[in-house]
């Protein structure tokens, strides 16, 4: 069994992306397994398990995920992950990964194949609203599949949108008003926040948006008129009613399952599109256990490790 | 962040028993999150992905655990485990641990808690079905809370059921066929049967039976008209009637779940109890993540680890 502390160090997008894309296609087929993730919850946070298994690429496992907000007053980052590897031929452990920096780089892997299908445009305006480690992984992972016209990110902090923005020398990228950074061709969401901040009539025909934040009961980000308009993708139809952008509209009623046009996996395979040029589309990403088994996976192929006995 | 690969190695059955029984009083309390096992099945066996949070001890974390029963034709075990324990206070992964050892262990003295409660005399004899690594694992457990009086053991393999008592040689420990090993003040049923392989005439008045082998739906070892004498305790409901000794006959409409007189841990806390000498006892046990938990921590004071570097 191995333990891989970085295994994030040789990872660039356009491989994470091709997996990423890879596993979408699977999930489409019909031909994963993934239950529910599974909450405990504690006073100051949360953890989530998430198991699965992808017969196709013969890979099983679990990542093991908290959500301590807290967390930053004490230098520790809010989400850390543990990625277990599994063989399924005969269940022995085969790794354990640091699966934080996975994480971030998987979720930002998924909104770029959703853009890369999604987006009518090749060439792109970029708004950002938050400026975490999230919003920049999105960022990154979108310049592999667009060519990037500019950035523009609102933060709630302008400073952190400011320090955001000069982590991307090569581009036009500044910071902006809330108003100014939904005026873009692919806008991408990446808060906490538990009440709209995008307005309806901020976002113009044609624009993609990737719907990041929400991923818990009670979070949203987009004003619920802009899904009515939109069309909305999900990851996955269970997880995004639970817990992604559509669970608070569908929760007051403002919004229906029945309304969601499709999953990204369904977008993938070609059974599902975007109809015309002209039209909003969303993707509601909640994060998918077979996205982690997926940039796992690929990441234990070229990482330093350590080797710890087992059985 | 620490590994631990041989967690069990200083560990004992009278402190393991004890923090197992303490761990049954939280639960039958009500103090603790644990919701179900999740399974992933394999064309060669499944994994199981175990979460739970004991507050009152402060731990929290996720067993992983495997069951290919073609392993042993590759030299490796059917059951293999690893432990996550994760601080409750900020999400960080605090250790993990190579449980396959601690998983036979807390199993055994979850064996033991229910005999301490549950077979009406100190000094005992007892009937083993089976002879694998849970037959001797629950007699090495019993004997911290029981003076055992001889040990007669029945297995498929004969040669194996006469491996195990070698392994004894401290008691009056041999082999025996079925009948005369059911003839017995504790009974302990430990494979991995399909269908009952104790027949109801063999039980006597004021036998305890500790049913362990049933883990999954589909198993049983007990004659069903065993349950309906006898005054039946469950590790938890849901687990039990899902997929311990009461499944099979549940399922049948043989048995009703309205037919268990109760938990371990009810019984621990004094809310269930046995109430007569005479009458048979059954302690159907599926395994919890908090008695895995349980041992986890306790093993972690005193093993010897290899610091991994995390985040």
């Amino acid at each position: 069994m191995r333990y891989c502390a970085q295994p994030e160090r040789r990872l660039g997008y356009r491989e994470v992306n091709r997996a990423i894309e890879a596993i979408f296609r699977e999930h489409g087929e019909g031909r994963v397994q993934m239950p529910p993730k599974v909450y405990i919850t504690f006073p100051k946070g949360d953890f989530r398990t998430m198991p699965a298994y992808l017969p196709a690429l013969d890979i099983a496992g679990v990542k093991i995920v908290n959500v301590h907000p807290e967390n930053r007053e004490h230098g520790l980052p809010t989400v850390m992950a543990l990625m277990i590897l599994i063989d399924p031929e005969s269940g022995v452990p085969r790794a354990v990964l640091n699966a934080t920096s996975l994480t971030d780089m998987r979720t930002g892997a998924a909104g770029a194949v959703a853009a890369k299908y999604l987006s009518p445009k090749r060439e792109v305006s970029v708004g950002v609203i938050g400026s975490g480690r999230q919003a920049e992984a999105q960022v990154r992972a979108l310049a592999d599949v667009r060519r990037i016209t500019g950035i523009r990110i609102w933060s709630r902090e302008e400073k952190n949108a400011g320090a955001m923005a000069s982590r991307f020398p090569d581009y036009d990228a500044g910071v902006a008003g809330l108003e100014r950074a939904c005026d873009a061709d692919v806008v991408i969401t990446t808060t906490p926040s538990r009440e709209p901040l995008v307005e309806d009539e901020w976002i113009h025909e044609g624009t993609h948006i990737n719907a990041i934040g929400a991923d818990a009961p009670g979070k949203e980000e987009l004003d619920p008129r802009i899904l009515l308009r939109a069309r909305v993708f999900v990851d996955d139809m269970v997880q995004a009613v639970h817990s992604g952008e559509v669970n608070v509209p569908i929760s007051r009623g403002l919004f229906s399952p029945d309304q969601i046009a499709g999953t990204l996996g369904e977008v993938v395979i070609g059974k599902k599109r975007r109809e015309r040029p002209e039209e909003i589309t969303v993707f509601d990403s909640t994060g998918l256990a077979i996205q982690d088994l997926a940039i796992a996976r690929l990441a234990l192929e070229g990482a330093e490790w350590i080797e710890l006995p087992f059985p």
